[in-house]
């Protein structure tokens, strides 16, 4: 990069090779655009990617490009520095938003107050309705975070209405602000989980949510385009998660290996001493496997039938939680009908795997007469295994929610573990059970 | 539910037991709803529950509330009905938003022109900014989807510009709109994929991204919160695909048994068959079985640790796709980079995998002198395995998109699949080359 560093550099060309640029090359190539440009890739930039930018300027210039940016992403930005080199940023912000991003500093990231903007639009229920307008017009000078809302404050910031853009300028020039408004608002508080914001969002069909504290005065605004990143970020936790590992909290190529292999060999570690268990499983038996050693070459079928199909129920059950279509009590109803689709399934396989052996058995015997025996016992271990599977897939991202843990962490790899060793077990009793007398 | 209808019913209780009722029962409650909460209620809830509930209305009720819906909204509503029924409903709209609806009927619903809502703010740029507000507060009258941004149009509807309100209210009254729009604004096309929209509408951090044709005539926006679905509806295809199966389209419980198991039973039967696989492989080392059963014992673990490790990678790589964090041509990056994490991560469980039978040995002798030899399998088998998986589940969804596939397909069941074979003849080969002379 740094060769290219000599020839002119376009925005479009920048923004295409970001995501693999170190973080000095980023600052090399940024400094060589004009202002009008820097702009508008720093404002597009997640917070972590404005930091490394910022932390490579000198101090004169920080100041401008800090200013550039709204309360709540000067808040965002400011988190990814430690405390003394914040400090030194905040006191290059103004006064007004010096404090407003102090207030929004002491909220936790992922609550309503680490997610809302104080720039909202805002009147009084005693204006008219063309005092209203004309007062907007005033707070259009700041950088409002929206104005398809307007809230309607009392003294001392208490909300007592909203009242749309459209309404404010639909209805006739002499007429209150409190007869458009529509009272008692749906309102969250500073404290509420952001995913539960983001759930009453979707619910209450609204551009912005008003934030309030105990005693009902507005703090904030939360606008929906903060919800898609709640989203995005949610989903990539779970879907992380689901595939066996620790969430990374960071985009893929900007992670350090060391890092990554952390975020990693703890998850793949638990689980291997856990499947450990089916070693110990498997010894039980060593004396079948003896006896028919031809038993032992279904083994991996077998567990990763099991596997697959509390996969796909955990998957199901932890994407329908998360979605809040499906809620602790409803445990009862999914249960029937996961014990109805697993017997379903696991018959589907238990017919595949009988319809194997007999078919091996006609191209060349191994078995010899009792080879409807051994089939017989590939499908009744299969109807329970894939059965026990998807109970246990289906089950467990409950448990875990009764016990206030995380649903997701229901992995697609822990059902399989757990689902695993039983696997073992139950395709060795049915062996024991049927072949006794005629193979063992 | 049936008797419940007697009681009277609020509109929370309804909201809260909504997802577990049948549609008849939906209707029943919905009608004893007063009309206040019942429009709060509908207008909430997504397309498929709004057909559900004008489905069951006489003709002459379904006027009122087909038409409270914005024609974006009415054009949802309207796909879920078969062609005959659609026309019908279509004719209860009024002419404006008939035409409206049945333009964007047109498109597919997965393109910016099935998300688009023709509701947008325009202005002209030979106006003045006062004469631009008085011309705002005529067509708020209308249901503007937005006012965040006014879009500048020449004739024929051509887009040449964008301001946004707090510029518009912040100007100079005389200024014209010309002198304080933003000239060739960021537009998408009518066929752009819902998933690109979603990126650059995240890429350029606007609320709303205008919507143009071939002759960059405005066709309507696409606003944020449209966005927060289509990341949703992504994430929901995502997780599903990665779980092992079809994605399901439609919420968990709303989900026929039948067509349940029909999505499960399609992939949970292909990876049947794919398993079958790793019976011929250990069929093809039986004699070795035969010699020194108590290799078997450890063939779940290898196999399941090197699905996990597999399943970690894809799932990283797959998310980070999704994401826009990683593209076609930073496969080399992220292989040489997968290559020292999976040799790490093999490492980790080799170590656990030795001291786990130098362990066992101490306790009970099985394999007696020649236990650090298995042991050494053992470690040479994980440490292979997990590199294998962990560079085949990282590539394969590289491959899936170079050949035009969905990269998600690779999910954790299928890269577990592929891998459980690879897994059988490493822990195999390893074991005849190691104990050759020995044991074997």
């Amino acid at each position: 990069m740094s060769d290219a560093a000599q020839e002119p550099i376009t925005l479009d060309d920048l923004r295409d090779a970001w995501h693999v640029l170190s973080a000095g090359d980023r600052s090399e190539a940024f400094a060589l655009l004009t202002r009008g440009e820097g702009e508008e890739l720093f404002l597009s930039l997640p917070a972590g990617d404005q930091a490394g930018l910022i932390r490579a300027l000198p101090r004169s210039a920080q100041r401008s490009w800090l200013r550039l940016l709204a309360p709540d992403d000067a808040a965002d930005l400011l988190q990814v520095f430690d405390p003394e080199a914040r400090e030194a940023l905040a006191e290059l912000l103004d006064d007004q938003t010096r404090q407003e991003v102090r207030a929004l500093l002491a909220y936790a990231e992922d609550d309503a107050g680490g997610l809302m903007s104080p720039r909202y639009a805002r009147l009084r229920p005693d204006m008219t309705v063309d005092e209203g307008i004309t007062y907007l017009r005033r707070q259009a000078r700041e950088r409002l975070e929206t104005v398809y809302y307007l809230y309607v404050l009392e003294d001392a910031q208490r909300l007592v209405g909203v009242v749309s853009f459209r309404d404010l300028f639909a209805a006739q020039p002499g007429t209150l602000v409190r007869e458009v408004m529509r009272a008692d608002p749906v309102t969250v508080r500073e404290d509420t989980d952001q995913e539960e914001v983001s759930r009453i969002m979707k619910e209450a069909g609204y551009l912005a949510l008003p934030v309030v504290d105990a005693g009902g005065r507005l703090r904030g605004i939360v606008t929906v385009d903060d919800i898609v990143d709640v989203v995005e970020e949610e989903a990539t936790e779970d879907i992380q998660k689901l595939g066996g590992m620790e969430a990374l909290g960071a985009p893929y190529l900007q992670t350090s290996f060391r890092h990554m292999v952390g975020k990693r060999a703890g998850w793949l570690g638990a689980l291997f001493l856990g499947e450990l268990l089916t070693a110990t499983a498997m010894a039980r038996y060593e004396h079948v496997i003896t006896e028919v050693v031809s038993l032992a070459i279904f083994v991996p079928l077998i567990v990763s039938s099991g596997g697959n199909s509390g996969s796909q129920a955990a998957t199901l059950v932890i994407r329908a939680m998360a979605l809040g279509e499906l809620r602790l009590r409803d445990w009862w109803r999914v249960m029937r009908r996961e014990l109805a689709t697993g017997l379903a399934l696991g018959s589907v396989l238990g017919v595949l795997g009988f319809a194997r052996i007999v078919i091996r058995e006609a191209v060349s015997p191994i078995y010899g007469p009792h080879h409807l025996l051994v089939a017989a016992t590939l499908f009744v271990t299969l109807v329970g295994v894939v059965t026990f599977g998807t109970l246990a897939g289906s089950l467990l991202p409950f448990l875990l929610r009764r016990l206030r843990l995380d649903p997701a962490s229901a992995s697609a790899p822990f059902v399989a573990t757990l689902v695993d060793v039983t696997g073992i077990v139950i395709y060795f009793s049915a062996a024991t059970a049927l072949l006794r007398g005629t193979l063992l």
